[in-house]
């Protein structure tokens, strides 16, 4: 059988666990929360990194921090996972759908524009498969509305957007806040967990009172007060430090899990070129402005029926894939208090979109099974 | 130098990660998860129980399963930590604090019926040291008034309430709710970590949903719908399965971390068995249909000043004693919005309780140099 996933130890993930614990403290924002936070800051060029139990957590870290009001409305790609429009419903506001490229999941800028009325505050670009949204352009239209931009970086971690002057960023330092995955599908791994970035030093102080409860703790540990008490609305967002000790394990060897999942991306479209050649499925699209951080390879189909057939297949010999989103402009949550609407890209990937098997252990055998068994299933179509 | 916590190692905790790890999944959700539900449910009669990142967690879970309205309004001890107000202030409900009984710092009953309106709709009574609320007066105001009740059990693992006829039954297992803490400074630890306990089963599909970003995925697992989506509010309450392993290597033990930790509490009773008779200070109230599951051991001294005096005096000989919550009813948060009242006993505890070092690794010669120097401190008072 191989796996759609498979999570994977690199390095000194246990040994530092233990080190966590042998170092008195295990609970959060610990030596190793911190070695974790100076990592991303100094590589990515992020103004403030906070770990987090998850992507989810952070995205309504964001959320808090925008100061939504009833009535506020928030731009989400309807092809995106629930989180990104939740965290946003869990604070009252009005979740407004936007569609993607024909061509391509992440949203499109033009679709965002023509959705902004007076009442929106927020757009929440997706970086789907870890390639940049069109981030110009929608910093733009944020800068023209005075609008916050969070950017969902949940599977962006080590990718970059390419400025029209040549200017490299890292994803996730371009919008107010930006939020990342360390779920165990994704290149670094947590099992569960996460980030805020935040790149306006403004929010800072909020955020680490949110963080904690809602209280001022962490400006007691400084030493910057006597005492802590409650002093606004919060969570415990902050991650077990046995959380950060593997995610620094895994930090260490980034380089080498980012090349190897790059070489595996790059056979996975080496051996499909075929098919993609003569038009029978599409590989992804990797903008101009965008990088490719090997987080995902999937395929876009023909039909519906033509992927579920290709899952089956697949299934047939031991291959687990696995399609993605369904269009959240659908869900039943969303439907009990809007009416239905098109959004056609996005059921178009909701349809159509397929993943393939990718981890760090994939072995080169195992992917060549994989990539002849989708050669086979189109040879007679 | 003594610290006032230590966590600790005890068992396979290391080797269970590794586990979860080969076995493929290390996302919430996986066997060291359903292994510690299992233990809980069986050990303690939990109806269901849903491991979460946080007591705070569970906190949450339990005042969105109560569908609180803005206005509604919820009970809670003052003296309390800051998460079992701001779950429900979260939730846009109105928070009415109870008092503490003089002698004890669990809420009062008789507090909390004289704090009843038609607005009222949860009660959240707080075993503070592991040491039982007055559980049958309280789940008798809860049916009078149609009330829930939300225990919050987050230093009461493994304590249990005495009925008038004699039955024992968990503390966590009688209220509507419950929630627990694994928190590094708790008798069971995963550094972070908590769990929502739910004793009434019409509540069982929901609470799943929320926990699952408001998906119904669990029982798309378990092959119930064929696909499944956004449905409800919720977060990503479940916790990593590192996190799960970890803790059930501890589970694993419990019984001997029992053991220890009450022979640890019943030393520092019988070495401050002088300073209590002669009135120097109280010792920990432990009701008639209360147990005590050693979680912490405290001491309330004559006043504010008699207090810090003695933690300076501890701090120079290198033993860290703490004081503890801080009257959330004078909270900045609370005055934001609330006018200030007076609700003494809470604020006797605020300026009168300390706790002293307690940790399954606290050696005898510690903890007789710990009780020789409170001793001597009182020696001349």
């Amino acid at each position: 059988m191989i796996p759609f996933n498979k999570p994977f130890i690199i390095g000194n993930e246990l040994k530092y666990i233990e080190q966590a614990v042998l170092s008195g403290k295990i609970s959060g924002d610990g030596l190793f929360t911190k070695k974790c936070h100076s990592f991303f800051e100094k590589k990515y060029g992020f103004q403030k990194v906070l770990l987090t139990t998850s992507c989810t957590d952070a995205l309504e870290m964001a959320a808090i921090l925008c100061d939504l009001k009833p009535g506020d409305e928030v731009i989400v790609p309807s092809y995106t996972f629930v989180s990104s429009a939740n965290a946003f419903a869990l604070r009252g506001a009005k979740i407004v759908f936007a569609d993607s490229y024909e061509d391509n999941p992440n949203v499109d800028p033009q679709s965002i524009a023509s959705l902004i009325t007076t009442k929106t505050k927020v757009i929440v670009p997706v970086h789907y498969a870890g390639v940049a949204c069109d981030m110009e352009a929608i910093m733009k239209l944020a800068g023209d509305h005075n609008l916050f931009v969070v950017e969902d970086a949940a599977q962006a971690i080590d990718s970059y957007y390419i400025f029209a002057d040549g200017t490299r960023k890292a994803l996730g330092s371009i919008g107010h806040f930006a939020t990342f995955s360390f779920h165990e599908t994704k290149n670094i791994i947590a099992g569960e967990g996460g980030m805020l970035v935040i790149n306006d030093s403004s929010f800072n102080e909020r955020a680490e009172i949110i963080r904690e409860k809602g209280t001022n703790r962490s400006a007691f540990f400084r030493g910057e007060i006597n005492k802590y008490g409650w002093v606004d609305i919060g969570s415990s967002f902050l991650p077990s430090e046995i959380i950060s000790a593997f995610l620094y394990g895994q930090l260490e060897h980034l380089d080498e899990i980012q090349g190897k999942r790059i070489s595996i991306w790059n056979r996975y479209l080496e051996g499909l070129k075929e098919i993609v050649s003569q038009g029978k499925v599409s590989s992804p699209i990797i903008p101009t402005y965008g990088d490719n951080n090997a987080h995902m390879f999937y395929i876009v189909c023909q039909s519906i029926e033509e992927r579920n057939q290709l899952i089956a297949h697949l299934k047939n010999k031991d291959i687990h894939s696995v399609f993605h989103y369904l269009s959240l402009n659908k869900s039943e949550y969303f439907l009990k208090n809007n009416v239905e609407i098109d959004i056609p890209f996005s059921d178009k990937f909701t349809d159509r979109l397929l993943r393939l098997p990718f981890y760090f252990e994939l072995s080169e055998s195992d992917q060549n099974l994989i990539i002849n068994e989708i050669l086979q299933f189109y040879e007679s179509k």
